[in-house]
């Protein structure tokens, strides 16, 4: 199966975005043929700052080669690089109702979140649509909430072969591998760690900052002695993620049975969280010395998603009559 | 000074594209750097034909050459040719807010004709942005309904230039060139001709259709003897087109004193049309004899547009952070 899926370059990844997404992309690639970007070309909506975006989309390709992405396996290129997007993009938007992208909650959410209601925002859906067709993707691991979205893939698609497809097809329609919402992780506050929150940590933050962010992590005042409910403890939500299903099963029971403090919860949190990224942050500083490295890995990838990408595109513009 | 215009595919070329831009482009390719494209991008919000499209789009070429245009000394391209449209396109949608789309008139016109309501027609003015901006025009030949688009434009390019340009301009600021409006020409009904309401005479028409149609040219029933009014006769509109100073003051005094019937306009003014473009349509058919010399124009316009949009484009990725 060709799996394919994106990565917004808006700021370091958290620990939210590698439970939720990265760790599952990494895995994807052993039975898939897998292509991820770094989708720069949405981040405009929300990066202003050019120095930035280029940070945060080459900080996104060598964390997920740190994390164990195979450059041979999967194919990571940034959206940018492969300028046939915009085109399909334009090619899409002439099939494309109103009415469809009017309904989009995600573009109403992002206004609703302070971002300015640009034209881009609103014209998301069918820049997305554009990244996935033009791979001939079956899957497209989205999270529950870019499901809609994935619909409206499908709807353009629809659209666009019934309109000009006559008896071939032109896109073939991609099906959601929606990813497991069990690994929702709680921030330093117990919302949903996101970016937008202030309540991250991020996976390559520096084991000193581990640690005093730990200490953040907001917890009721039950006493030590008392048993508590590791139930509703986001606290142990997010150690539960990070142990092994028998520390899991020591830790739930003495939750219960009360004699466990949250600080030294806390500080066997952000041990075992700078142990599991130890690994990968030996190789983050393996890559980051060799930035030529980083560069042919992103040239090659741009250079086979262009590939795969002109051939869907040509098939595009044949069935509607642009070109020659 | 550098200017560009475009024009829609949408089907043969009529007498009131000629005198209402053709004409005009053609006699600016001498005192200028001329860039003109055929919008073929644009075009996919009402030709829904792979066929069509691509015909229409090969014709306007042939006529513009068969009219005058010097492709060496103008750049006739074909806006698909040059996909650095798109992705400009798309960056300035990340800069251009809802409302100045949402306030468009052409977009609503285009609804009430009847035009579906895609999402391509909305972004219309995005991406003639982009058509514009691409190549650093001084000047740009509208007509004065398009006006407004051409305020976007500027509306666009000094957002982009405030967001991202820091001390140096990223776009150039096109200035409209208003279009000679006592060129609008009458169609067969009286009523400007256009394509939507079904009443032009083609430029390439052939002298059989020229003269059936002049027949047809709707008149009132004001006796051959009766004096006439040439102010208010859109028989005399036309005919004041084709004909010399002389001829049309010569017609002007029959009209007033009475004794010229509207049967013979007719005939005068299907043979001085006949006559105008006969030169033209002689060289229509040597184009179309030639296909491979049409192909080698369009190529090398190709190959000067995107050499000219490389550079722009570059600038305004540069700018806001995307590529390497």
């Amino acid at each position: 199966m060709r799996v394919l899926s994106g990565i917004q370059p808006s700021g370091p990844l958290h620990i939210g975005n590698y439970f939720g997404a990265l760790k599952q992309f990494i895995e994807l690639q052993h039975k898939n043929e897998a292509y991820y970007f770094v989708a720069d070309f949405h981040a405009l909506t929300s990066v202003r700052d050019p120095k930035l975006l280029r940070e945060y989309t080459h900080d996104v390709i060598v964390t997920m080669l740190s994390l164990g992405l195979d450059p041979d396996r999967a194919t990571l290129f940034v959206q940018s690089d492969v300028p046939e997007t915009t085109e399909l993009a334009w090619l899409l938007s002439t099939v494309t109702p109103m009415g469809w992208l009017e309904k989009c909650v995600s573009y109403k959410d992002k206004i609703q979140q302070g971002l300015p209601a640009e034209h881009g925002l609103f014209a998301y859906p069918v820049l997305q649509a554009a990244d996935i067709l033009l791979y001939d993707a079956d899957l497209v691991p989205v999270g529950q909430d870019q499901k809609q979205h994935l619909e409206i893939t499908r709807d353009v698609a629809e659209r666009f072969n019934r309109v000009y497809g006559g008896e071939s097809e032109v896109f073939r329609l991609p099906k959601p591998y929606i990813l497991e919402t069990s690994a929702v992780v709680p921030g330093l506050d117990g919302r949903k760690m996101s970016k937008s929150y202030g309540n991250t940590i991020e996976i390559f933050d520096e084991p000193a900052v581990i640690r005093k962010k730990a200490k953040k992590i907001v917890t009721d005042s039950t006493p030590v002695d008392a048993p508590k409910n590791p139930e509703t403890c986001p606290l142990f939500a997010m150690f539960a993620l990070f142990a092994t299903p028998e520390q899991r099963a020591q830790m739930d029971l003495r939750y219960r049975q009360g004699g466990v403090g949250y600080g030294e919860v806390k500080g066997l949190l952000a041990e075992a969280m700078i142990a599991h990224f130890e690994a990968a942050r030996e190789q983050r500083r393996q890559w980051l010395a060799q930035p030529q490295r980083v560069r042919e890995v992103r040239e090659a990838a741009a250079a086979k998603a262009r590939a795969t990408a002109r051939v869907v595109l040509d098939r595009a513009r044949v069935a509607c009559g642009v070109g020659s």
